[in-house]
């Protein structure tokens, strides 16, 4: 996963994509990069780490200019480098380029391939460097025209940021999938993966960039064109899940709420007799509070988390055994010893970090373990930009929940129902009626790859 | 305020030290360090940064031995240096010596005045060199005695851990300010600034160590000394409020339930009619919660954090505005719009913070906000290891509670008090029942400074 | 200017290439490369410094395989980059492919910009960049038949050397600019730009790859080939003057043997009565000696290098005075004092150093300064590799011997003559009668460039 | 060995310095360090490496003022660190004070031990430290005061600078052992251990500062001191055979010109029919130009140094054989093919690099070699501040010449004497008649360790 931030036309461009990509942290922590432009030149910082040690006033002020955009990327194994890192930078006949891109080519490595015959030279590994040479192939005249070219070539997720040394264009691939917003800091615009970014620097939101949608920013104003062939949307509903800030506004709700709402739901379609309900902290809070509200079970904070945990913790060869989850969780004696405990986790994915809870809080003395989970199972991997793992490794895709109970030891384990997930939502209601991407539980593709292309696919996806 | 953290006689010794400094980080961000022993050689790093940063695999297996001791230390601007890191090691006339401590001496430059005179040369500004001189100095035989001898000569606060080749020291000034733990882990003792530790290692809890205990391990197995004269002991009651992790057992309880304890007496004694309760990730959620519980009013989490803020975050020069508090907070919109609203803080510095968070509520929507702290006003600095501010930005020192309402734009602003803060904590009820230093409250202090030396003495104040 | 090294089919390739590198060190001090096959996968390092900066035991093990090449770069201001670091290597429609080239192609920026005008993306500002992207565009099959037909479209200077996972190529322009020499290691054939890189790790030399030669080493064995249109080789003789290490065997004699003879013939030519013959080491020393021994008059060392000047150092801004070269050279006052000296020096370019030492042998006592120079005037600059400054830099393209005399501020000047350089080369003699390209003392270009493009194209002169 | 430089009363006292152990060096690369005061704080930069890639423009602006001393350290395995790194600095009862030290105190441990049980504590391994002490120790009231019984305690030799906020002392050992000089620079004193730092910064050179003596420099101005008991001096010979740089004046006369004179001095005592004279580049080339022009046999450079050899080189572990020598020097084939070889070389230590290079020669068609030491036989360790080895590993301590010739391979082998190399001096002629230190060639010490003392005191020998 990874995210985007842009703004064009404001004379502290690079510190606001700053702040931006600071509030957008969460969408990845592998790398970061920002890309400015004085109208002239382009300027460029891209690597490794977070967003704050990357930047300190020096590296802020050479990346000049009055337009810029900025990108954060996620920590995947292996395949990350600073190669790959991003907002992608190249020089063509037409000038200088830069692109952040936030989602997953279905059709990259067909692309490539194609491409490399007809003797295209590669940089890097990632999918969007297709969309750089399509735009560099096009005989088209306007940037933007050249743009709209290449991805009329490309199948997938993309909400990209492409800045030249006049304009910035924002598009949200027409299936919408991963989210991209609008907003105004007094006359310059903004774009952004989420809200919450508008809100650390007060620029005023305006409204999601649509699916399908391509935005044109220059001097001359802002221009709004939907090249594509229209298709039903399909946004992403794991970004409420799991994947976004709480306080950003998602397709129109604050994600905060909507978690609440999974909580609460929860609590009506698989209620369960107990003493505390307690979230396995941060992303269970949310739908905790709302959980305890519903039951009127008291919420607690049973297990406290130690928020220094590094990426380059190093786990010592210890022979006895692994510490794993403790490093980041220890459970709290006074409140979970000889309690009937909800536990409430926003998904599973290989049941070992649950089941290594389970332990913790036994060992301390819990006396039954209700474990609830704010999502459906989740079978299926993601092709449209979140990084789950293969289907293999999915337990729910391979185990009936009861067998997951089993092996989690928890005393009883109910996920929400798709149903009950939407119903939460509140689709329907009001304005708020979407369609939404939901393969991961479902196995209900909007897109499919070429055929046999999936195994292969998959190694491209050197996900951003 | 700083972490201490050792074991004696186990083959991962440097691992577990590891581990165990990595769960006392909030105890201290800028520096950290391990020194081990095998028994003849000494082994030492000691670096700038977090724990998890420092030591990588190789940086542990340098740190050889069976014995260790290792020291986090808190970040205070401006007199932080590699230099005084600590454990602080030297070697004199009997060989290799290493000291981690948490506290402050407060007749320091006095001693170091004297021994200067007679011409001792230091190598660092930490007080805790003077005990290392009185060491060298003392004609005593054993290092037990000679470590009595010079803690005999100084005052102040002090829980500390001294290494040797040959026996690890543990030691906890007579009044007991600062915080000390024992425990066992199979064949091995292991000492700890706070339980939290233990719990990540999986050692076993066995008790305090005594306020003027020494506690002596070596091969020939563990004695205990209370060489010192005896005083009333007065336990540091700001380890409850802020400083210690929710899930250690500080003096006997977690602090978790003291915390909600807190909340509910406060609920008692400061009632407000209010929509929800939300508290200042993340020291004032465990007191929110026991607020909600007692008051009935609901619990949410109003305010988001942002947990990527790292230590260096630079803030660009924004001619605007400045960001503050807002990198870390946010508000959430949908809950906290049109609602009246009691927002718990742990305690209150200088109410710059506090005034912001209440300007970014109320362009939330916030209707009413009631601002409650749980404790008394803070309004004496600490001389025995806290890092507060001194008298004068103190707010609570020079403005009463109505003042700083104002100041602070809130509809109501209420504090727990003295009282109700150790009815809390449930003094006197069951085996419970402590004098504790509440001097940043009360003004009470247990042990002065010589005349005249308050200011001077400042100066030396490098808090570890 | 640069210098490149190769082996094919040796178990420590890349240990060989790293020791081969060193020797060539002179040939290219700003960064350093090699790049490795094992048949499958390539393994690279590239970085700005030297050689055994830049590699240590682990960053060898790194670069593994059977085969490897290696590229040392000259430091030329400003544009040196990592960017701009070789070997070069890109993945294209064929597998992987690096090349390492000394040399300058005159017609890059054409091709160039044709390429991108046909939708190239180019990642350096290198020229060699340009022969890669013909490689990849080539309809051949084989590399080899793919980098001639790309060879076939560039002209300049170019001694290279390719190497995919299947074989190594090394190619030489038809002129033959810059040197290339083969040699054998037991079963494993080595390519270097010279032999001293041969000598260090005893290696059996061969022969000079000849210009226009083409050779493809393989499992298969070694095949030459000559595909390219004969012309008249025009070898660069001031590797002869400057460049080369006076050890190596260039063009077939030692420089060392070379340099000598230049001094006897300007002894011949342009004798003067003296006292002593001192070098500016140390690119002055073979000379100074055959002049010595030619003339009769002693070789002194009368000016020490100071051999720790890094190229970091800087020279602190002293109002009074700009140190310059007596950061590296001083003068023995007990060896110049009263005496008539013959100052030997290869060259000329700007004439402010010679100015520089003139006075300071002066100031140390020296009666009378005869400047000799074994070369001809420096009158244009080079297009084929080497990096002389423009024609408006060059002291001698716009002004008389004898005016650079007075400016020298020397008793009197004296270059050696073209004819004088020849026949102490000896061509003609036995075996050696080589065609040189004295372009840079004659003005007689061999190749031109076209027509109007000299000042563009000396934009895209990244040496290398 | 180490290298000092200081200066008094400049306003660019630290630009200055940075120029001084640049010329200096030679004397140590191992570490480099700038102290410098502006009359009441002190500044300070010492670190691993060249002083060219420690010191940048901001690393000397930070050392500011008007007076500053520095240091070059040379490097010794293993015992090197940056806390031996000097000038040593420290703060006492009376204020700060740095230390820079070239030599041995050769009673320094049995200090040591003294002041460690009456309780001092050591920071580093360094001898010099126990100045420090007793500095701190003494009674008297002026630095200089205290400085004087501190040395009235060490034996050894030290060539010193020593700097507070109000003074700079220069100081020389009764005996002389290692150099030390006094200039101007318009106003300001300057003081080196070697005057090509004076001609560097264009200082007039005024005088030794002489054995025994010590130069206090204030804004009161200069005052000499002779407070310690009168010894003959003994000058360090090696100084001439090896360590100081040629065109630096030691003890009154240029060391090339000595150099010279013992190729002179050993050309009449051991000569030999040959056909060239080539020298072991650098250290042999003056000499064997006075060889070259006593002889009548021509001078060559038949080896040829590569000045690139960091002190970082790698020797990959290729399992044939070992490379030495060979990445430093190679062989010129033309030059040495069929001859009767001189070689000249200024010491033998362990004859293993004279072996390689008689090899190496032989290789490329060297006919004889007759291998010629312009000193007598090294056949003791060095006590006063030169890095020999230990007797066991000097060959000539054990080894008769003719045992030595035959392991190193040479035709024959002759050392110069000791009565040459005195007459190569001219001791005795003119104003020069000074009794120098030659311990290592003849055992005569003219201090020696207190009884026993010799094997532990080398453990202590961090040489400076």
């Amino acid at each position: 996963m990874c995210g985007i931030f842009g703004i064009f036309d404001h004379r502290e461009a690079s510190n606001l994509v700053y702040l931006g990509l600071h509030a957008l942290q969460h969408r990845g922590q592998e790398s970061a990069g920002i890309v400015s432009t004085d109208g002239s030149t382009m300027y460029m910082r891209r690597e490794m780490g977070l967003v704050s040690d990357i930047f300190d006033e020096e590296a802020l002020q050479e990346v000049k200019g009055h337009a810029a955009i900025g990108h954060v990327r996620y920590s995947t194994a292996g395949s990350s480098s600073l190669k790959n890192a991003q907002p992608f930078v190249v020089e063509y006949s037409k000038g200088f380029l830069a692109i952040a891109h936030n989602g997953n080519l279905t059709n990259a490595k067909i692309i490539r391939d194609e491409l490399q015959n007809y003797g295209s030279i590669f940089q890097s590994t990632m999918d969007t460097e297709v969309i750089v040479h399509l735009i560099a192939l096009s005989h088209e005249n306007l940037t933007l025209d050249r743009l709209i070219a290449a991805l009329r070539r490309v199948e997938g997720s993309y909400s990209l940021l492409l800045l030249t040394d006049k304009e910035m264009i924002a598009v949200r691939d027409p299936y919408g999938f991963r989210p991209l917003v609008l907003a105004k800091l007094k006359d310059s615009y903004v774009v952004s993966s989420e809200t919450c970014a508008f809100d650390l620097i007060e620029a005023d939101y305006l409204r999601e960039v649509e699916p399908g949608e391509v935005i044109h920013i220059s001097k001359d104003g802002i221009r709004s064109y939907f090249p594509f062939k229209k298709v039903e949307p399909r946004r992403c509903i794991f970004e409420y899940i799991y994947f976004a800030r709480p306080d950003s506004q998602v397709y129109g709700r604050t994600v905060y709420g909507v978690r609440k709402a999974f909580g609460r739901e929860l609590a009506r379609e698989r209620s369960v007799e107990a003493d505390i309900v307690i979230p396995i902290p941060d992303s269970g809070i949310s739908a905790a509070i709302g959980y305890s509200q519903e039951s009127g079970i008291p919420f607690e904070m049973g297990l406290i988390r130690n928020h220094y945990v590094g990426r380059t913790f190093i786990e010592p060869k210890e022979s006895i055994r692994h510490f794993g989850v403790k490093l980041k969780l220890n459970a709290d004696h006074e409140t979970v010893k000889g309690k009937r405990i909800v536990v409430i986790d926003d998904s599973i994915v290989r049941a070992t970090t649950g089941r290594k809870i389970i332990t913790m809080l036994r060992q301390q003395g819990a006396k039954e373990i209700h474990f609830r989970v704010t999502s459906p199972p989740t079978r299926f991997p993601c092709f449209y930009g979140i990084d789950t793992p293969s289907r293999s490794e999915l337990i729910a895709s391979s185990h009936k929940v009861e067998e997951i109970n089993r092996y989690m030891t928890s005393d009883t384990l109910e996920y929400l129902t798709i149903d009950g997930m939407k119903r939460a939502i509140g689709n329907g209601s009001g304005s708020f009626h979407y369609s939404f991407c939901d393969a991961c539980f479902s196995g209900d593709y909007p897109l499919r790859f070429p055929w046999g292309m999936e195994l292969e696919q998959m190694e491209l996806f050197v996900k951003r």
